[in-house]
This record gives structure tokens, C-alpha cells and sequence, in this order.
């Protein structure tokens, strides 16, 4: 990312001394020049006495001139992030704004309550509320706090988002490694101690879906991968293969939006396949669903002379830190090879990574590269990613993570 | 792009010495491994004396191994363009084939005639039929040729694009510089010197236009920008700017499709203008549709405190050739920063470059920087490329050129 350059049309004011008692309280000093709402240790400088665990700060830069406001934590992994750039004044309210803006974005602009009944509400950073990331399914948020800065506001927000999104109950999660680094206190936020409900149903796009929120369950929805949903349920033909299926999404589109007879999905969590066919059931469709890992199965199918007019390839994280880097691409590169050797000539192929580590044009040349090893050229059609409300700010590019190519096999 | 490797899972059998009486005539054999459709004459090897210009050759590799079968051209600047990969027979009818499989790609998977009147049924090398550009505009074909093997095979193809499409004209282009270069001859196609239709209305997701044919014109309409211009009129809001307009299709998308009031069309092509002014009166709207040069006026906007809640700049291609690359460069910024001033807080900005010598990334950091050097980050929404009639073939990836970035201005 290009180094912000603050560029002004006059010259600026003489800054007041640093720790002046201009400076709104409680306050915080960047000791270098970062645009990333991330700001570590080593990058803070002073901070007024006053300044608490989960605090709104105002932010000053190195040279004492307002930076920006964000939540401070001191003994936290991250203790300072940025939530807002500029030399206003930045209060509760503003934070508030914030909120609004988000959810005014979902509803007004992107218009999603046409389209479903899950979307993401907060995209964490991404909506310069970090820390914070709210899911709607029908009457329910399904929200994920990974700061102090927004547990702390959390109570403050519930009806706000309530009122706005006319949602009646929420599900609260805190990752309990992240509560004690944080210094989040379960206990502090009723609303966090009580049951929610165990599932609910909604609907995307003429699909419907059961969502899971029991403890220990991840919901099986992914509301990242609904317009690549849809899209399938427009071009998918023929047999349909959805390898790497977990809850069916993709299977169900071809099979309910696009009215595929022949549809097959394949996944090694049990689980998931279970609430997959509770969901073919909800749609009263019939898919084949198999248990088994996607790898061996698909090795046995090609061995069998088996192939698909469409196969959509959706694996989970394969890369999960730079150290294991190597490896995940050598999975990406075996299971795209695989998956290639079950598509007819001329069939589409819908290849996706979850893999924030791995970049776009990488990803492409990985699958390119295993299509022309098998001596076969891809017609790209598309290369998209997820649904807007899953946005990537400009300031921090890396949290960008999921790719989805179409192609024909040719 | 990776290089090819052509493994095989048994050894392959030994091939017949070069220039076998096995080998199907007319052949030509490459001197290099390529897998690009592209070859140039320091690819080409011994030639088989009976190929013909504009003929369709079996290929063979330097080890004599049968590759694939393309067109010849011996004069030409580039004398081999392969169009088929593998060790099959090929033949005039397999070319049929390619050609009725580009349209059923368009009209069964893509299912465009749906959504549209114009959509591109031949996309060159992405659709293995290298120089031939079919545009379909209601009942008119829009034949671009680009290549002699192409030429010698329009007269055959035009009845089976008539018959699939459903169209009953045509009008058939060839560069004067092409027709040089490729050696054909205008004459020898009755179809190409016939007057064609001066102009025809088109349909487009519930916009009409009016797609012009005049000899020394282009056609005044991109269906390459179909869903974008589908997508702006989902998102767009507010005061809307069309920065460089040409004939009006975002302003108009604004207008007809999100009903925004307020829309304002800026182009520097008087010819263009006249033509957008044609399409508004066309929806029976009012876009206010300003002449001039959109840098020019866009500064003079910024001096008068004018701002618009969603702006699109899609100017025309900037950058020609690599050695005008940072010209073009430094002209994307300088448009895309003026653009940036002119678009509210937390309005949206929709940015294109349709220069295939500008990346994907290397198009989104520029415009990133942009921002960023005005103390403003871009929320990105999405990053789009042209419709799912123009795609990429994997051995020939320098063709992807349009790139779109959706973003809120924060």
C-alpha cells in the first residue's frame, strides 16, 4: 500500500506541545506514521494518564497534530486501533455513525433484504468498527467481538441494531483465547450469558437454510460465498459435482435455482453433511450427499470414468499462516488437478480459495498451471469474490480473502 | 503463465520422422514449445509445400509429435495462430464446432438473451477462433476480422450464426491496416461490401440504445460494461456522475434503473454526446449531458464546491503501447484523483481502466493511492471485469484488459 502522504492546501497550525492540555482526553501518541488500524506496541508513544482498557482515544501523530481517534487497550496484543482518520472530534456518537452507516450500506445501498435473510451487518475493520463482526439470519445476530473497544459498546449497540434491522434476539461469541488476551469478562455483558436459540431458518435467493448456532457449531452458513451462489444457480448444467460441499450451499443452488436432476455433494465433516441434508429437505429436493474426503472419493471416481458438466471446488482454509504457506498451495495445486480430471470437455469449473495468504493472481496461475500440466486450456468466464457486505478497507488490504474462478475446461 | 508440460500417462508412441508422409497435409512444424495461439515466424519450422495462405494446418512439435491444428499465413506477421491444442483430427467441421460452441456458451450457459440484445458471440483466441469478433445487436451481426483464416471462412459461417442467433444481417468490418498486413482481400466477400443497416435499437436489462454502424463510426456501444452498468443501477444513489459518458450507458443505467433524480453525463466526443442525448430521449429521460473535457470541467466542478453522491469514471483506454505506459499511468491518477474530490463523504466512486497494460492490482493500488494522498480511504466493494461473454482463455491471458473497481469514499 502506497505510504499516505498528508498533503495539505495550507500549511498546518503550529501544533500544541505533546501532552498539552489542548489534547482532548484521554489521548494516545503514534510514535511512527502508519495508516493501518492495527497500531502494536513498539508504534505507541505516550498516553495520557487517564486512558483506560477499551477506552476511545483521541490519536496524535509523532509531531503532536490529531491523527485520529480508536480503542486503546494497553496490555493487549494490539493496544491501540484506529477506528477513525481526520482532526475532527471523534465521540461516542461518532462511533455510533459508524454503525448506522454499516448497516445503512447492507439495507439502503447494496438493497440485501431483497436478496436474503443472512448478510453481514459489520465487517469488522472493514467498517471501521474493529473487533467487531454482526451477521444477520432473520431475526437473529449472530455477532463475533474480538476487541475490548467494541465488548465494551457492545450493550450500547444492541438496540440500535435491533431497531435498525427489526432483528429481535442475538447469539453473542467470544473466542476465549482472544477474551483473555483482550481482558474481555464474559460476565460483564448479560446479554452474552444468555441462551439464544439453537437454529433458525432463512431464506437466500429461493433457497432456504437451516442455521446452527449451537454451542461449539459453527452456524454452516456462509453468507460470503451467496452471490457465487447465485451465480451457479444460473450457469450450473448437466451433472453437478459440489466437492467440499459442508452444508450443500452450492449443491442447493444448482439443484433449486438452476433445476440440475443429477446433483452430488461430497464433504469429510459429518456434521455438515448432516445439516446439508436437512437443508435438501427444507427445500424438499433430493441431492446426493456423500460423507467422505473429497480427495480419496474423487480419486476413486476418476478411476470409475466418472465426470461432471459442472463441478464447483469450495475446500476450506488451506493456508493458515505464512509457515504453513507451502504446504496449503501443494493442497490447492493437488485438489484443483484432481477436481480438473473429473470435468468434461467444455464443462465449468468453479475453483475457490478462503485463503487470505493467497493472492488472487496466484491463485489463478495455480489452477491455470494444473489445467495446462493435464494439457487442458480454461476459458476464464469470471473471477469474483464475496458479496459487498463483505467489503476490504483500503488501509488494510490483507484481511481481502476469498476468490472464486469460473472457467470452462476446454 | 506456467509452462506447459506435456505429460502423458504412458509414453507416447515414436513419431514418424519430420515431414512424414503420415503426416496429415497441410502441416507445419514449430521449432519451440508454446502454448500460445500466437506463433511467430522464428517459431515456425519446415512448412509442408502444398499449405496454402488462410489454410487450416495440422501442427507438429519439434520432436515431430502431432500439437494441434491452426491457421497458416505465411506472410503474415504472425504466419501460424493455433486454434486447437491435442493430437485429434481437425478439420473444417471441428472449426464449426468451435464456432456453434462459443454461442451456445452466450445463449444456454450464460443464457444472455435474458438480460440483453447485444452480447459478443466470438471472442477471438478466448473463444479458439483467433481474429473473429462477433457482436450480436438485436437481429445485426457486428463481424470484426482480424486474421485471413478467418476471412476465408466467413462466408461459411455466416449462415450457422444467422441460423443459431436468430439474426437476419450483418456488417462485416476489416481494418484497411489488417487487410494489409493479412493479405485479404475486401472483394472476395460479397458480404463485406454490401451496405449493412446504418444503425439498430438494442435492449439492455430495461435500457434502450441506438447502436450505430455508419461507415468511419464505432458502434457507440461497449457490451462489455452490461453488468456493470446492470450493478450501478442497483447501487447508484443520489447525485450521479458519469464521468466520460461516451454514449450515455452508466448515466442512463442511473436514470432508467436506480431512478436517481439527478444524473449528469460528461464527454469530450461531440459525436458521442449527440448520440447519448439519442438514448435519453430513446428511455424518454432527462440526463443533463455536458460537452466537454471531463479533466477540465471536473476541476472547474471542484472550484464551484460541487459533490455527487455516486460517480463513475470510465475513461477510454490511456495506455496504448508499453512505451507510453507512465504517460497513461500518471493519467489514470491525475483523473482518478480529481474524480475522488468531487464524490461526498461516504459516497460511492465506481472506477474503470479498460488498458490491458494496467493490472488488476497495480489499477487498484493507483487508485488507492489517490485517495489515500487526500487523507481519505476507499471502502472497496467489489472489483468487477467485463461480462461473461468476453472471456479470458488461460494461454492467452494478456487479453483480459477491463477492470472495475467499486468503492465507498470514506
Amino acid at each position: 500500500m502506497p505510504r499516505p502522504d498528508y498533503r495539505r492546501s495550507s500549511p498546518p497550525p503550529k501544533p500544541p506541545p505533546p501532552g498539552s492540555e489542548d489534547w482532548p482526553r484521554p489521548w494516545a501518541q503514534m510514535k511512527y506514521h502508519s495508516y493501518h488500524p492495527a497500531v502494536y506496541p513498539n508504534m505507541v508513544g505516550m498516553v495520557s494518564s487517564d486512558a483506560g482498557a477499551g477506552d476511545l482515544v483521541s490519536i496524535f501523530d509523532k509531531e503532536g497534530r490529531r491523527f485520529g481517534a480508536g480503542y486503546y487497550n494497553p496490555r493487549a496484543r494490539v493496544p491501540l486501533r484506529v477506528l477513525h482518520h481526520g482532526d475532527e472530534d471523534f465521540t461516542e456518537d461518532s462511533l455510533d455513525d459508524l454503525l448506522r452507516q454499516a448497516i445503512r450500506l447492507r439495507k439502503n445501498i447494496i438493497k440485501l433484504d431483497a436478496d436474503t435473510e443472512a448478510y453481514r451487518v459489520v465487517h469488522s475493520d472493514a467498517d471501521d468498527l474493529s473487533g467487531l463482526v454482526v451477521d444477520r439470519y432473520a431475526d437473529t445476530l449472530s455477532i463475533d467481538i474480538t476487541t475490548l473497544g467494541a465488548w465494551r459498546r457492545i450493550q450500547r449497540w444492541l438496540p440500535i441494531l435491533h431497531e435498525e434491522l427489526g432483528t429481535t434476539q442475538q447469539v453473542i461469541r467470544v473466542d476465549p483465547d482472544i477474551a483473555l488476551i483482550e481482558q474481555i469478562r464474559i460476565g460483564d455483558v448479560p446479554e452474552a450469558t444468555q441462551p439464544g436459540p439453537r437454529s433458525v431458518k432463512i431464506r437466500e435467493h429461493d433457497v432456504r437454510y437451516v442455521v446452527n448456532f449451537e454451542a461449539g457449531h459453527k452456524t454452516g452458513f456462509f453468507c460470503d460465498q451467496r452471490d457465487n451462489r447465485l451465480k451457479l444457480g444460473r450457469l450450473a448444467h448437466g451433472r453437478v459435482l459440489d466437492l467440499c460441499t459442508y452444508t450443500g450451499g452450492f449443491a442447493l443452488s444448482a439443484k433449486v435455482l438452476a433445476k440440475c436432476e443429477d446433483v452430488t455433494g461430497v464433504d469429510l465433516d459429518e456434521k455438515a453433511i448432516a445439516q446439508a441434508k436437512q437443508n435438501a429437505n427444507l427445500n424438499q429436493v433430493r441431492v446426493d450427499w456423500v460423507h467422505a474426503d473429497a480427495f480419496t472419493w474423487g480419486r476413486q471416481m476418476q478411476r470409475n470414468g466418472q465426470s461432471w458438466d459442472t463441478l464447483v471446488l469450495d475446500p476450506p482454509k488451506l493456508i493458515h499462516h505464512r509457515d504453513n504457506q507451502e504446504e496449503g498451495i501443494f493442497k490447492y495445486r493437488d485438489l484443483n488437478s484432481l477436481a480438473l480430471q473429473l470435468v468434461k470437455p467444455g464443462g465449468l469449473f468453479v475453483s475457490c480459495s478462503c485463503s487470505g495468504l493467497l493472492g488472487v493472481d496466484d491463485f489463478e496461475q495455480l489452477v491455470i498451471g494444473a489445467a495446462h500440466r493435464q494439457n487442458r486450456k480454461l476459458q476464464i468466464l469470471d473471477r469474483t469474490g464475496p458479496g459487498l457486505d463483505h467489503p476490504v478497507m483500503s488501509n488494510c488490504p490483507e484481511s481481502r480473502y476469498l476468490k472464486v474462478l469460473w472457467a470452462r475446461v476446454i
